[in-house]
């Protein structure tokens, strides 16, 4: 579960566990008619490992038209205001179901407080290896879950995290491997993002999302993989591939902060304000240019997550009608 | 609209403008089964004002369990992240159909970034007027929205305010009279929490809610009070009222920063983060003592809202075992 697949895994690379389920007896009319924001991941449960870890109400987040057939998927709508969220409802589930009596972490951000908040809610303890160079509104986020914060060299992350997991008995919900495979139940959080889709819209063109070590990616992919396999959706693949793994024909897109701060800027004037990284989905949209038919791109998270404010005081301006009109002009306001 | 009834109102009070409905016009069912985050307000517009201005896809909150009968309205879930989204998707709903070149706002908080958001949406301008001493936080928010801030000293505001909108014909969101009456479409958003309530658990025991001005407070009791005369609500009164206003037979509970805290300490327990002010309605529960029913309590806001950190580097911990454990025996954690 937790450091990979016992058959397939080397010394040198540790592949994921694969979760599949009883297709056959997913009941009729699972993603038929509703909306998609009705019950969070509860919803899915036919499509989902065992969820034991109490709900925080993840996960049926908006799909907001942004112009030109796009839409953004706004996962600054979950319990801790990222996508994690859904991967963690999945993993401390996991931790519950196997008695553990807390789970640990490797996150300088979203993936650490989001953990903490589920861990919190299930009566779990957790630890969260931090970086001593984490953003402070991100340690405050972690703190305030009552999680114990250990800042430690980026080095000695992960051996100390083996050690906490093998003398402590808790349960590690994000990698724990020599290769970066994640927890086996994290994309399993992340594919009802596709679902969610899929209920509103069908399937899509082409979906744009973040990513890092592509859990999320492969998450995506593998929710509409499995409403190919379940006869409901007609094409997942193709230039105009929904995901950008080789398996799907999608396109993996650079792209650079200039032009993830272009596309939060695009957000901010639409009235959305996400994470730099979070406007990575929408920067890849740009970089690929229009695509025929309807677009998703993943916005992750929210914009209080890059803050890194002094607490300086505004300089007040003078209270004239000369001085605020003049202000005002400036801006490009005029009577 | 913005300067409250011209019958009733006199110089010194403001009596705001009630928005009515035809009540046999609403159609059967409206409230009827389905779970309550299926479409935000728009689900709701036989009984709102119209809805000119583009959602964000504001409500549709979830509704938590968080022990002992009582549920948590956690309106953190919201597009600006606060309960001021249902506000102002009305409110620049009206500014937008009264061709305003755009919205000026007085808020040092929440009122205003929400404000910036929609009027960003909907391709108005907007202007925040706010307080020299605002959170940075709060500021790093609203400039996000390309909103013009404006710090100036509490008492200006409101004369600054009314010259905007008299000299260039921006639409005030936020209170424009001598009392503060708010602007008439502001609960009209605010009484879709009782709707939405009333679709997942019916009609509560109480409701406890945060309140300044008592506009959400207003609110609230409006929706329950339109409930109960579409014949859908048997009470919506009594000692154990709906809101702690003085029609409905409620309560007004005063909670010290101190009771607020330890809510927003016990929240965080369970997994949500909540703004101090926002922890006021589990507070109210809290010093009020059980209630024989199903309770509500509404938490306004993020805990993302109070930050005022600085950017102090995290003292790493020695990175060896002995250090970790002993850092980890200090939480309470042993093997």
């Amino acid at each position: 579960m937790t450091t990979g697949c016992p058959r397939t895994s080397t010394a040198e690379i540790a592949y994921p566990v694969e979760v599949d389920y009883a297709h056959d007896e997913v009941p009729d009319g699972l993603f038929a008619g509703e909306p998609a924001r009705s019950a969070g991941l509860d919803r899915w449960t036919p499509l989902l490992p065992p969820l034991d870890a109490p709900t925080l109400g993840e996960g049926g987040t908006p799909l907001i038209e942004i112009g030109d057939g796009a839409y953004l998927k706004d996962e600054s709508r979950n319990p801790t205001w990222s996508h994690k969220d859904r991967l963690n409802r999945c993993t401390v589930s996991a931790a519950v179901r196997m008695d553990a009596p807390g789970v640990v972490v490797a996150s300088s951000g979203n993936h650490g407080a989001s953990a903490a908040a589920f861990a919190a809610r299930a009566g779990l303890r957790c630890i969260v290896l931090t970086s001593p160079d984490a953003p402070p509104a991100v340690r405050s986020f972690v703190d305030s879950y009552g999680a114990v914060v250990l800042p430690l060299p980026q080095e000695s992350r992960w051996p100390l995290m083996r050690q906490i997991t093998d003398r402590l008995g808790y349960h590690p919900v994000s990698n724990l491997t020599v290769t970066h495979t994640g927890h086996a139940f994290g994309p399993e959080g992340y594919k009802t993002i596709a679902y969610e889709i899929f209920t509103e819209i069908g399937v899509p063109a082409a979906v744009f999302t973040p990513t890092g070590y592509g859990e999320l990616l492969f998450g995506v992919w593998k929710g509409f993989a499995e409403l190919r396999r379940l006869g409901l959706a007609c094409s997942v693949g193709g230039h105009r591939g929904l995901v950008a793994i080789p398996e799907s024909g999608g396109e993996a897109l650079p792209v650079s902060d200039e032009e993830m701060a272009a596309a939060q800027a695009e957000l901010s004037r639409q009235g959305v304000w996400a994470e730099l990284s979070a406007a990575a989905g929408l920067a890849g949209l740009r970089r690929h240019g229009a695509v025929d038919g309807p677009v998703v791109c993943v916005s992750t998270s929210s914009g209080f997550k890059d803050l890194t404010v002094g607490s300086h005081r505004a300089e007040p301006i003078d209270p004239t009608w000369e001085a605020v009109s003049r202000r005002l002009r400036a801006a490009g306001i005029t009577a």
